[in-house]
């Protein structure tokens, strides 16, 4: 099976990038799909799946407690959780060529060579593209999202430690790096699909 | 004009990569062509000109020195050379669309907003790119070999830093990053062609 990683900063356009490279390929989806599933099977809220973990629930449980709360309720749920996401990314990479965005699937994947973009933009483009998704007559504090941004692309970078000594958003870790800043991706992305084909299909010298 | 600026890891194929973009989009290409002007102009080697400066002189010249060799006829042939480099650039700019590989032409024709792609790839395939163009018979040691890449690379560095605090090989400075390991280059550029060719036409939103 072909798999395409896409790991992306916030408000830089990747799930947006991933969604139109599926499609120009013929590829699977799979974005929130991942946390639906997993709800599903553990009898859980979606929402709850997501949070628990990607927002760093597990960082912010003090070492010095572990023991403790190694056998406590909350802490086996976290990591049934992370077990059970693990399992359908597996599956789902099984089951069909497809574009995965986030979960860390570019390292926990790693053995279907999966081939890993990094979606990144500046932080203007970043804010003008939250902007621009706000709901009409949404105020957005510019400085508050700002932080905002921050916050969760640390937070990604947490959750991809937990699988991986290697660091998230660093290029080495990539086949190709997008900086998205000021591009229209329903213009670009065509070329980008034709690019990562070309990479299946016998790049290799 | 529409200008490609190309850095690279050395041994990653940046210099083939510019060479085919420059012949699939009808680009001038410019590389050691622009010492090559630089030595005519200023009547020197060739060769002179493109280690002076690369290779790390002026990072060699010890500050607390620096009254007394910034009157120095060396110095001062050193700054020619830079300041010539410099003209030679956008000189090229001005002329016609073309692909410029190293030289910080990244940051020199900033002006001109040039596409700025960066190349690299793992040390094994560097090595093996280095190996498959060296002379036949040659014996190449790896181990030497790797010192000189990252030598190497380290001078590219420095270098860019006399002109920019962008620094070098950091994705945010890049419009794409590009890791060729693995890669057959002369099948996979077109598609980063017609991708750059789709960013300069209005990829913006």
């Amino acid at each position: 099976m072909k798999i395409i990683a896409i790991s992306r900063e916030f408000g830089s356009g990747g799930r947006e990038l991933g969604k139109r490279l599926a499609g120009l390929l013929g590829y699977a989806y799979y974005d929130r799909e991942i946390e639906e599933s997993v709800a599903q099977r553990m009898d859980m809220d979606a929402g709850y799946v997501a949070r628990s973990i990607e927002q760093g629930a597990l960082r912010n449980i003090p070492l010095h407690f572990g023991r403790t709360l190694a056998n406590s309720y909350a802490w086996k749920q976290q990591i049934s959780i992370l077990v059970e996401k693990q399992r359908v990314l597996k599956e789902i990479a099984a089951a069909s060529d497809c574009v995965i965005v986030g979960r860390a699937a570019d390292v926990i994947l790693a053995e279907h060579d999966p081939f890993k973009v990094f979606v990144y933009a500046d932080m203007a483009h970043k804010l003008a593209r939250c902007q621009r998704y706000a709901q009409a007559g949404e105020n957005l504090d510019l400085h508050g999202l700002e932080r905002e941004i921050k916050r969760i692309d640390s937070r990604r970078a947490d959750y991809h430690r937990m699988f991986s000594d290697q660091k998230w958003g660093r290029k080495e870790n990539y086949h190709l790096c997008v900086n998205t800043s000021g591009l229209d991706l329903a213009k670009v992305t065509p070329y980008l699909a034709e690019y990562i084909r070309a990479c299946f299909a016998g790049g290799t010298p």
